[in-house]
């Protein structure tokens, strides 16, 4: 059995349990003193501190020589089992808006027609947002429509109703389901300035395609969220083996 | 209806399409010339090779004056729709082995006690492994595991099976469900050497808490995978509202 463990594991190790921590909302007033989170996890002060440099390099805590250590960032939970448009998503956190981009016709790249099973070089509805918790830059999302809904889906607000709502109120059919992609990626300097974000910063990136209940596609999505902000939560079933 | 857009967006649109392009493995011989992805995606060619910038800058590709543009790494799906062990999931890629840089008994802090349901001050088993896949670090995982199957875990060997397998075949139980929570963080310097990727590279954090089929919490992870290396895919079912 590998025995004695370097600082920086030990300190690893209790900024993941610590973050968790953080995200439950435990430590609301402050963390406690070093040498009460040292007598918790059974590390010395030395780790402790290297602990919170980590939690600090993430942006998750402020520290300061008076004023102790605090939680710097809200995160918000993002659901892994259904689908939802944010704004259903974060209705009891605050208010969604969405900065239009841009919303428009264009020919749609060979690799976006074939996903939405459409003719090459078919037009559909490109829809830009970048969307906010109140004043706070979430996400950027960046929207592929088919033609038949997309065009009804621009003669609505688009501020502040989600794409999803919009799909199922112009097509009287319910969304079915979606297939998913989660990466994380640094973020490029222009995204990082539109979210408003550190050059690099990490992001989760989200590709989304959402079909009709009669299993067509209709949207198909790309989602920068800020990886400071969003957590995705899920269920995960054993399946039979 | 926002019109014109700058060069910046349209290549982040061009990218995005690529990117998911090239996860698919369109391009294993490489990618077109700047003038056929201009004409395919209907942009100039500065966008074409702005958005190969970003591609670039995310580690997914290389680019050379002679030798043109290629894929510079391959990325591995993971499943989001199923409670399964790495080796598990990439059994269709190659060999998963794991480097055991800890397997020991210590003191479960309170939070971790909290969430396997155990006793505060309780002992647990804590098994930290580095996880390749051939000769390639994919993520460094943190496992607290319940005394009772922590103790039979460690009577096996752990470089080239997976925990879940484990516990299963030590319980005489199924694995159940477990809760997940997916964020992305930027790599601190000590995670980040471990992992062989850049300083504050992009990782995808994922929590788990999984139980056994009768509902106990046997298994709480923390799990750091490489984003340049792993996408989590899953699908998602419109629940009713």
């Amino acid at each position: 059995m590998p025995g004695r463990r370097a600082r920086a594991d030990r300190a690893r190790q209790v900024a993941d349990v610590l973050r968790h921590q953080i995200h439950a909302g435990a430590y609301a007033d402050g963390l406690p003193a070093e040498q009460d989170l040292a007598a918790e996890f059974f590390v010395s002060r030395n780790t402790v501190r290297e602990a919170l440099a980590v939690l600090k390099n993430e942006g998750l805590i402020d520290r300061g020589p008076r004023v102790g250590t605090h939680v710097a960032v809200r995160k918000y939970d993002h659901g892994l089992d259904a689908l939802a448009g944010l704004k259903e998503t974060f209705k009891g956190y605050g208010e969604v808006r969405n900065e239009v981009r841009a919303a428009m016709r264009l020919a749609a790249p060979p690799a976006v027609a074939r996903r939405l099973q459409l003719p090459p070089g078919a037009q559909v509805v490109f829809v830009e947002r970048l969307r906010y918790l109140g004043d706070l830059p979430l996400s950027l999302d960046l929207t592929y429509l088919t033609p038949d809904i997309g065009e009804q889906v621009l003669e609505h607000r688009l501020e502040n109703n989600d794409v999803f709502a919009l799909i199922e109120q112009v097509s009287g059919q319910r969304l079915g389901a979606a297939t998913l992609a989660l990466e994380a990626v640094s973020a490029d300097p222009h995204s990082a300035a539109t979210l408003q974000v550190p050059d690099g910063a990490a992001l989760l990136m989200l590709e989304r395609l959402a079909s009709l209940d009669d299993g067509r596609p209709v949207d198909l999505e790309y989602i920068r969220m800020r990886g400071d902000r969003i957590t995705m939560r899920g269920n995960l079933i054993r399946s039979d083996s």
